[in-house]
């Protein structure tokens, strides 16, 4: 006579356990493990941390030096487990009951359905137009109507790797008011991030994660830059010792030495150009335009491809049969000896030989 | 214009910052870092982690071995970001509208007050008797009177000590039919788990951590084993990759080792025993039997000893004016010299000394 939330039953569940990829692109990591000299400093700190003792002043610590470099203050920023946190804990925030709107493209991030469904609001998904582009008069138009709680633009997008420009952000931001995330996820394969309008826009609010640029996907830190208000909300929704410490001890000397990681995003960007323009040599294939650290493509045989190129054992991401994302494929850029490989593989794919 | 969730503002949030205490027994974790030879593993075991990959087979290798040895299977085991994120997803998952009522006993851990009104569930505390011990038949009265979703005792209980025999537990499983969660953080202080009775009651959940035991509070790492329906239903209120794979490998090995810790949980329990005996001697002092790693002690000068003890550097836990809890402190169980240096000084406050 168990007594489930209403709604819990029909929930997805993620238990994502990975094959033993020769070459992993599928999860838009990074293919590199930290750079010599932060690994060093990680391990030298690791093996100072009180194991035994409850986190303590690390968490702030991570948000002092992070709204340093922001210029704001330290109440503007929340650490939270991965940006994945801060956006389930955004939704809970501005989410509740049905009439709480949460506004978002589609396709985009296809978490952001689920955490407002499991935080009890009403979904509006946005289509993205043909060639995936935001229509963003629709945009404000459709978050007015609904009279949402909040907005939520993944920028660059994933999947799909288009970005908006700096001041197509800034309309949308003039032009609603309730709250306005930006998820920067992928921002520093961009640049044009939105955390310079914060001053101006009190309900803007501006999402990122150590996971990608950063190659720290195995220790889930994100934060988030917003308003004292918002930020003061989003710390009540958190549970107490959210973080721990080891994460915040990794993700705060990387964040110190972040200039370690600069060759690491330039060479992902650089082979991004380069798989771009490879792979639009193969006939039939579309590579849309991408500002992040991975290139969607579509492809009449996608599916064929992408079931040869698992049974060699190369893992890039296929969407199945999800709406707008039919025959497209999303590979992540690895280092680019595994690129080559991929490229490789594509061509003997296209030529019989595999 | 914000619109937040309805009640949100009204929550508490958590920026729990300590001093810089000379001698810290307020938050029952254990006073003694790593075991040399755990430590060891646990350094060699981080310098392999691939930082830049997203957590992958870690939690489920963690279930698995904690499955084995407790002869049931890796579905009935779910982990969790200390039992804290475990208890926040149970109660979430019973919870849902005021009609999903959860009862608890008062006074306890107060944090289950809180979930459940994060869940929107309506929290319906029992109070303990004189002397804090549990009436198990009024529990069970309340339990069906407010025809609750999930019923839930801390065992040994938090702050006050005391435990519940197996046989009260089972008492209780077999007079209510709602979920009913059995938090056992100090369980190895005490050794009566409920962890055996889950075959018989599927209804019956066990919530564990290795914050206290292990001493593994800097990395919130906690586990339940539950029925398979239970534990899904869970695995569903979570977000994906809500674990860090450096607790996880560390939790691994700690766990894999956990002989290595039954040294410090002897003394942990030698201590408690010495320290109640001492402090039993103080003339005025109330020492509430303990089953746990802390003592809950009662003075009429509780407040002045607790200030006194503060400026001298030393930090116990006082609950303030909450109801049930004046003039008591908690202290935890440091290591033997601390302890002794906490008697001496609460011998030189009695004698005017300080």
């Amino acid at each position: 006579m168990l007594n489930f939330r209403n709604g819990l039953a029909d929930m997805p569940s993620y238990d994502v356990v990975e094959r033993d990829w020769k070459i992993k692109v599928n999860a838009n990591e990074c293919n590199m493990n930290l750079p010599p000299l932060v690994a060093e400093r990680v391990m030298s700190r690791l093996s100072r941390v009180a194991y035994n003792r409850y986190p303590n002043e690390e968490e702030n610590a991570l948000a002092e030096q992070i709204s340093r470099n922001f210029h704001v203050e330290c109440e503007n920023v929340c650490i939270g487990n991965g940006s994945s946190e801060i956006i389930e804990k955004l939704f809970y925030a501005f989410g509740g009951s049905s009439e709480h709107k949460i506004v978002y493209p589609e396709p985009s991030f296809s978490m952001y359905g689920i955490y407002a469904k499991a935080a009890e609001a009403k979904g509006v998904p946005v289509p993205l137009d043909e060639d995936y582009k935001l229509d963003i008069e629709k945009f404000i138009k459709v978050v007015k109507e609904s009279k949402a709680s909040m907005a939520v633009i993944c920028n660059p997008n994933n999947p799909t790797g288009s970005a908006l420009t700096l001041s197509e952000i800034e309309y949308i931001a003039q032009n609603i008011s309730c709250a306005f995330l930006v998820d920067e996820a992928y921002i520093e394969f961009y640049g044009q991030t939105a955390a310079g309008l914060l001053q101006n826009y009190p309900h803007l609010i501006v999402a990122r994660t150590f996971s990608k640029a950063y190659g720290l996907a195995s220790c889930r830190v994100g934060y988030m830059l917003a308003s004292k208000e918002i930020a003061s909300m989003v710390e009540k929704a958190y549970m107490p010792y959210h973080m721990n410490v080891l994460s915040l001890a990794v993700a705060d000397i990387c964040y110190q030495m972040r200039q370690e990681f600069v060759p690491h995003i330039q060479m992902m960007i650089s082979e991004r150009k380069r798989m771009a323009k490879e792979l639009k040599k193969f006939e039939d294939f579309i590579v849309y335009p991408s500002e992040t650290n991975f290139l969607l493509v579509r492809h009449p045989s996608a599916v064929k491809l992408n079931k040869a190129l698992m049974e060699a054992g190369i893992g890039i991401r296929s969407f199945g049969n999800a709406p707008r994302l039919e025959n497209t494929l999303r590979i992540s850029m690895g280092r680019r000896e595994e690129n080559d490989a991929i490229l490789n593989f594509i061509q003997g794919f296209f030529e019989g030989r595999v």
